[in-house]
């Protein structure tokens, strides 16, 4: 931990108005950054003030993608600590999409003291208000100045923060999903279960196309045979079906979400049925014919739970549980959030303690 | 033309000695940029001194790769003029490939008078040693700070030159291409038809798996059924079976190869049989086995035409016309290479006169 050098910002922001926050538009006052150069390994680590970088318009990541991030958030507890969720398993999958793109190891230890060291230093940005937390976005990007394809030499690392209002602004409320029957996202054998600029860019389209029909997100079903079900945007999916809690299985071509982890031991641990297979579109709007699609909701680090109220699937819509939140949805909100926000004891020890206020 | 502000370098590099150019790593001392916001389009056209520009950490392209590229080349002629290869060909493609990706349609004629512009004035750059030529990469990132995937509101456009050597610095030979059957670097509803930094960062595994097995690069099988061919590394792909000329068919999910479109009008005006088709592996098999397999290569910029010797299938290998240059990959060379340099008639009217030296 000692070997990080810190270079104070000359002057500090401050937090806006907490209702005022919005996504990831606002960043603190510093930011960590380490190298890496092919012979030397990763070094460098630092925290340094906040702000633009030199980069070459020859940076390989502008030409040819190879980066990956990770997005985690740090919540201000009731009795005014600073708490982590899950930093660890974060920058372990953060570890996994770098093996995906050929991106060297880092040193989860020394990520971790460094992440704490930076949010320490920050603290004051930490929103204390009801759903509001401090979004962490750690990322590797390759920097080496070459036009020409291959697996790059040279790369940065950065974590920046950013304070962010609550996700449901307007209320906890069902949002409206298009299943997507044209596009495809990621592939068996492509880099779906990397978190990835690629998989994000192959995204975009799609998403524009269903919000000017009037749908949040699309769900994306395999590539193969576009009849197995992904995941949404940026969340894991959820049905409870006759009372059984089924996600789709990790293939190799979704995020293995951490939220996901967290609603399945969640849920196991209440003692409900779990299932974690494949699972088909059609099987989805048959339960629903038959009355038993009793629930859907998305899972992931921005919304944490994310009730769907209406699916439509070649212009098929159906409604579910009349567009009200479900029972399982909020119970799974209320609970996971309270253990993010210090107000439930952490018996899976998901909170990280990072500093008190 | 003249809304291109123009500053100029304080000094003026030098281009190294032909033969050490290499590929990639030397660049002229001028770059054209243009800036995008949403509401005002397209502005602020001009060119600068080539160097590193001031980018946010939190600059979506680093997080969401929203980018395209494209790669085409200029080369002196034997009487000392400066021309480009199908330049509009490309700058469309630029386009089509912009669409794909969600970014804003540019300007074609204005990206094309920058470019002769930009060329002209560092023309000193272009070597002239057969072979060599001025690499060109128009490119466009999007820059806006902001931490969530959408499509962005504000981009950089860059055009930057590269001075490159010949492509075959130890002579034009016949190189050995495994047939990728685990990683998949594009599918139909996905970006592989863009040259988008996406379908390279799929492409780096694979690649270096290769390369460590002995091969250059790999050959790309379709995603859902590893069976049809698709496109090498940064080439599409030909194969002359029984006196025809076949290359896959364009499907969405391969890149519409300028050099592709040049083979094919040659081959016809040579009046050779020439398809594009849906073409399998078995089927190249097969025609190996029969005797019927006369030459594989492959096109693209960089290479123009690249003798394949050798192709390894889930460990089946076969060698193709004896690993010896086929007459039609070998005559395909010359003639285009012999265009491109000014050698022979440009009866297709694909060079574009960009200065005198
Ligand atoms: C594609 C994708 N799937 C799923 C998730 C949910 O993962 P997590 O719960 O770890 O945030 C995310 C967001 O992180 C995502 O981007
Ligand atoms: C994926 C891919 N396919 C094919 C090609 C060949 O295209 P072109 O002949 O336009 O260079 C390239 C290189 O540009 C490429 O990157």
């Amino acid at each position: 931990m000692t070997d990080i050098a810190v270079t104070l910002a000359d002057k500090r922001g401050t937090l806006p108005a907490e209702d005022k926050l919005g996504f990831g538009k606002i960043f603190t006052d510093h930011m960590f950054v380490m190298d890496y150069v092919t012979g030397q390994g990763w070094h460098n680590a630092r925290i340094i003030p906040y702000g633009d970088f030199d980069i070459s318009p020859a940076a390989m990541v502008l030409h040819y993608g190879q980066a990956i991030f990770e997005g985690m958030k740090a919540f201000r507890t009731g009795d005014n600590r600073v708490v982590t969720y899950r930093p660890v398993d974060h920058l372990k999958r953060f570890n996994n999409s770098a093996d995906i793109l050929s991106i060297p190891q880092m040193d989860v230890d020394l990520l971790h003291a460094g992440l704490k060291q930076l949010i320490a230093l920050d603290k004051e940005w930490v929103p204390k208000s009801l759903g509001t937390s401090l979004y962490i976005r750690p990322f590797v990007v390759s920097v080496d100045p070459y036009v020409g394809v291959k697996v790059a030499d040279e790369y940065k690392l950065f974590i920046i923060l950013s304070p962010v209002g609550a996700y449901y602004a307007s209320g906890f409320k069902p949002v409206k999903i298009k299943v997507e029957e044209h596009f495809v996202r990621a592939v068996k054998g492509g880099l779906g279960e990397a978190k990835t600029p690629a998989n994000y860019a192959a995204s975009l389209k799609a998403a524009e196309v269903a919000k000017e029909e009037g749908y949040t997100q699309v769900l994306w079903l395999d590539a193969l045979e576009q009849k197995y079900i992904e995941e949404v945007g940026t969340m894991n999916i959820f049905f409870k079906i006759g009372g059984e809690i089924i996600t789709p299985e990790l293939n190799g071509s979704i995020l293995n979400g951490i939220t996901r982890r967290s609603v399945l031991e969640v849920a196991k641990d209440w003692g409900m049925k779990v299932s974690e297979r494949r699972i088909s579109i059609d099987e989805v709007y048959q339960a629903h014919a038959e009355g038993r699609l009793q629930e859907v909701f998305g899972s992931g680090t921005a919304a944490v739970i994310s009730p769907v109220g209406e699916l439509s699937w070649k212009g098929r819509k159906i409604v579910i549980n009349n567009n009200e939140i479900g029972e399982t949805s909020q119970k799974l909100f209320d609970y996971i959030t309270s253990i993010q926000q210090g107000r439930v004891a952490d018996k899976f020890g998901w909170v990280d303690e990072v500093t008190k206020l």
